[in-house]
């Protein structure tokens, strides 16, 4: 009989759990929960403060009354685990309740202790109208605090998943929100030319957005202070006065950091367990820490990237579930190895869908890794059919053998699928070239004969193949006196989207005729729209003896990048 | 100089003109039109007649005009090609609306010329008020039918693509419609069980539907014939007497015939080409046919299938696309093998999709291939989170070593992505272990932690590792007296949705406390209701010594399998 102790009872410890229960019936099984609750959906917190989700009993998964029942798993909520003395094979155990303290032993131990929000030590941060969200008790507090404090104007830290969620919920809400993010663009998984779509959706819904600025100070100004009477409903009510580091200043009724998460290491630092140069728990492939009895999963630890095979910190649900389901296959004897993670992700930003898989052209750069990149923009489904949006599209490969590197989609239909098909793709190996032989679902209302994929895939091929030579948005700005920027959309397009200074235009079904007027001597930078177009123009005047390069992703993506 | 003929002018012949004027520019490319238009929208076509695409124009994708400007492409329509002079490399064209004739010579031919819908020889079905759907006259016939005749009942022989679009369409404008099809299921892509979701939706939303029978002679009544008087408005009033094979008889006011489509090879036959066994046109992995200068694409010929290798009619859009673009590389002195067709499909049935990859299990039992097959139905997204549906999804793979053999999905949202994320898996030749890595877009509002594909990989794993016994919907009427059927769902359920003639049911919570309630000479055969809960018990039960099986896809796959 195996006794496993388990630490933490969310997403990688709940699957852990219910996956060696009916792996083996008789083992001892017991999880251990600081909180109240185990098995929430905190992925849906955010989503129950806007109402989007009415009842707040859904995101209650499970119980531990339910987990007895159907797992026979002893489930003990409010118990902090607070050392694991490794040497006894026992850890040590605070009832949150009491204080009182007792000692559980362990053949196989699982950490699954997630991870902290990162609050930074500005000054007057702590304060009660400023809040994290991690579990039920904080999206308790802050609906308290929506609730006793009405607030008219909500700031929220940091623009990753939990920021963007929270600034949709306050908006949602009809509360007038502020977005302040440091670096120079929202959602970090994408880069930033991607991230622009977001930006102008943010904007266009009247979000005031920042970037590129950082929170300074906090000055709390409790309501008595403000009216000079104190508050009947206690210390909820009042402002906040926040100061930025470009002098800027404004007064806020509700604030969030969300700035990121923290691997929580305390128990496993103090167990002497190896911490990767990332800042979370070591493991192996198999899940095991550096002590081969206990193993760890989820946001608290560093995996296997996918791409680079370095260590990574991916605190996303999908990993941690599969981890833990696979943590308790190898504790109970099995040996299953973790494949590396691609960091799949998606955010809803109000009608907006940004997603991505593998590694961005930021981290590619910061890892010296050499690749070539393509932008198409083309319709989520049959355009001639109603509700066709434009899913913009960007994929990174290897320039030598074109494996995928990583892919990122922004748009209002049919973007998690095309990243999921990304992923599938880029996890099996495959190459640009393979994609373009891609087989997907079309009917009008789902897709096009050619999808985005294939599209994309055609685009990359030909440069591999080197049927398109490419310019990118981000060199547009520095052609030279050796080059001619070609418009050739519709004078129309031009006049209603606007166009690259110093482009002469011919339309691209005039160009054979009036061929004449391009000089030979100069190296043609051609742009359309969104590339499609350029690129027949390219192979137009290539054809026929010219230099050219095409504008990939074409003018929407040169537009998009500014935002 | 190369002078490229092209026979057709739509998806494949279209996709190869255009591609072959971007490698060449002085490349001679004709392209003829038996009909008035080229490169239309075909599959929109029943969406216009719905009224859901209201332009007819936006069906009108290219013209002569759009592509001699862009392509440099000389487009003949009303031009039919009658014969091919192999030995001259010469065509004969006959103008369809003078009826002269000449003749074209070529370097290289391509072949398009698609599919013609399959009429039976049934008496009486030459009238005015049948009709078939394979182009733009085609619709506007029916249109004006529908006009002049305004049908209260429509009747539409044939549950295909087409089919069943027309069905919709008729329905949507609010035409009392029968759906007559003489195999057992509609949407042969997928196998019955699955068709048993469509069939249910279909009858849901009124429509008649007859499976199993066929129209055996049609009687057409003109309309002076019904009153007595003629009618002013020429031949399209009128009615329709339909026999059915089963002695039904019934009355309707307009007929669809979309049994099928035939692939055209009149043209080809008459010049010797190679005709496959299955009646298309032959072709290697080039396009090539049987003479090295004569390339054929899309629904006309036979390619490889992609599980089995032999040669297959897969009369779809994606492909005929991609050929075409693949015979126009080969035409000019590229080599590109097609890679098979995995003959990836969807069909929106009213709020349904109904979509698959690979080979079902009909085809594989006819193809003598060893199969596994297993049933998951799970939430599209999280199911916390407003709108998420039940994705019914079935997986066939390789019992030894785990390759993916097909995958069909049903319901109303995220049928798609299952099926795009299955082909790409397919095409990379991954296995039910390696499903299980994937890692896929998660949020609450567009899909799981674990999402449908990692359950079924899940429970396909499971299979394959002996972690669990299946046994299937198909078996379950056969059971044994060493057999013992166990429901494992909440009293209430039973109540709700019925329940297993036979069945004892202990709720899978009380099963641990009630356990020996159940003999351990018989084998358990366990069901709950999708197989999740089922899988738990029949943990339990096996790890406690039982003999056991769980009902892969629970009592919904059961159900929908009488459908």
């Amino acid at each position: 009989m195996t006794k496993i102790l388990i630490v933490g009872g969310v997403a990688g410890g709940a699957s852990a759990a219910a996956r060696a229960r009916r792996l083996s019936e008789d083992a001892e099984i017991i999880m251990f929960e600081r909180g109240n609750f185990v098995s929430f959906a905190n992925c849906g917190l955010p989503y129950h403060i806007s109402g989007d989700i009415e009842e707040r009993s859904k995101l209650l998964l499970q119980t531990p009354e339910s987990f007895l029942a159907r797992f026979n798993v002893d489930v003990r909520v409010m118990s902090e685990v607070v050392s694991i003395n490794r040497q006894d094979k026992t850890i040590t155990v605070q009832n949150q309740l009491d204080g009182t303290i007792y000692h559980e032993s362990y053949d196989v131990l699982l950490l699954s202790p997630g991870a902290a929000p990162i609050v930074p030590p500005i000054p007057g941060i702590d304060n009660p109208l400023t809040h994290s969200l991690r579990n039920i008790p904080d999206m308790d507090r802050i609906i308290e605090t929506i609730k006793k404090n009405k607030p008219k104007h909500a700031t929220v830290v940091g623009g990753g998943f939990i920021g963007l969620e929270m600034m949709e919920a306050f908006h949602q809400l009809g509360i007038k929100t502020t977005l302040i993010e440091m670096a120079n663009q929202v959602m970090a998984p994408v880069d930033k030319e991607m991230a622009g779509f977001a930006h102008a959706e943010i904007r266009d819904k009247g979000v005031e957005l920042k970037l590129g600025v950082a929170l300074e100070a906090v000055e709390y100004i409790p309501n008595e202070n403000i009216n000079g009477v104190p508050s009947d409903e206690g210390h909820l009510e009042g402002q906040l006065n926040l100061m930025l580091n470009n002098g800027d200043a404004f007064t806020t009724d509700i604030l969030i950091m969300a700035i990121g998460v923290r691997p929580e290491t305390k128990l496993a630092k103090e167990a002497g367990l190896q911490i990767g140069e990332l800042g979370g728990i070591y493991t192996n492939d198999m899940m095991q820490t550096s002590d081969p009895n206990i193993y760890a999963v989820g946001d608290a630890i560093e995996e296997k990237d996918f791409v680079t095979g370095k260590q990574t910190l991916v605190p996303l649900a999908g990993p941690a579930n599969r981890q833990g389901r696979m943590a308790a296959n190898n504790m109970l004897g099995r040996q299953e190895a973790y494949r590396g993670t691609q960091g799949t992700a998606i955010c809803k930003i109000f009608d907006l869908a940004v997603a991505s898989t593998g590694k961005n052209e930021k981290q590619l750069k910061l890892e010296g890794i050499d690749y070539e990149k393509v932008y198409v923009h083309t319709a989520s489904h049959a355009s001639y059919y109603p509700g066709a949006e434009i899913v913009s599209f960007k994929m990174l490969f290897n320039p030598q053998n074109g494996k995928i590197l990583g892919a990122q989609a922004v748009g209002k239909d049919g973007i998690d699928k095309r990243i999921d098909v990304m992923a599938v793709a880029q996890r099996a190996g495959m190459t640009v070239e393979q994609l373009q032989h891609l087989e997907l679902t079309y009917a009008p209302p789902y897709g096009s004969a050619k999808d985005v994929i294939n599209q994309a895939a055609f685009v990359a091929h030909n440069l591999l193949q080197g049927d398109s030579k490419a310019i990118h948005f981000d060199q547009i700005d520095s052609i030279n006196d050796g080059q001619l920027l070609l418009d050739i959309r519709d004078p129309e397009e031009l006049i209603e989207t606007g166009y690259i200074e110093g482009a002469i235009n011919i339309p691209l079904d005039q160009l054979r005729l009036r061929i004449k007027e391009l000089p030979r001597d100069k190296e043609i930078i051609i742009y359309c729209q969104v590339g499609l177009r350029g690129h027949v123009a390219y192979r137009q005047l290539v054809n026929q003896g010219f230099k050219a390069r095409n504008l990939l992703g074409g003018y929407r993506t040169y537009c998009f990048a500014q935002l």
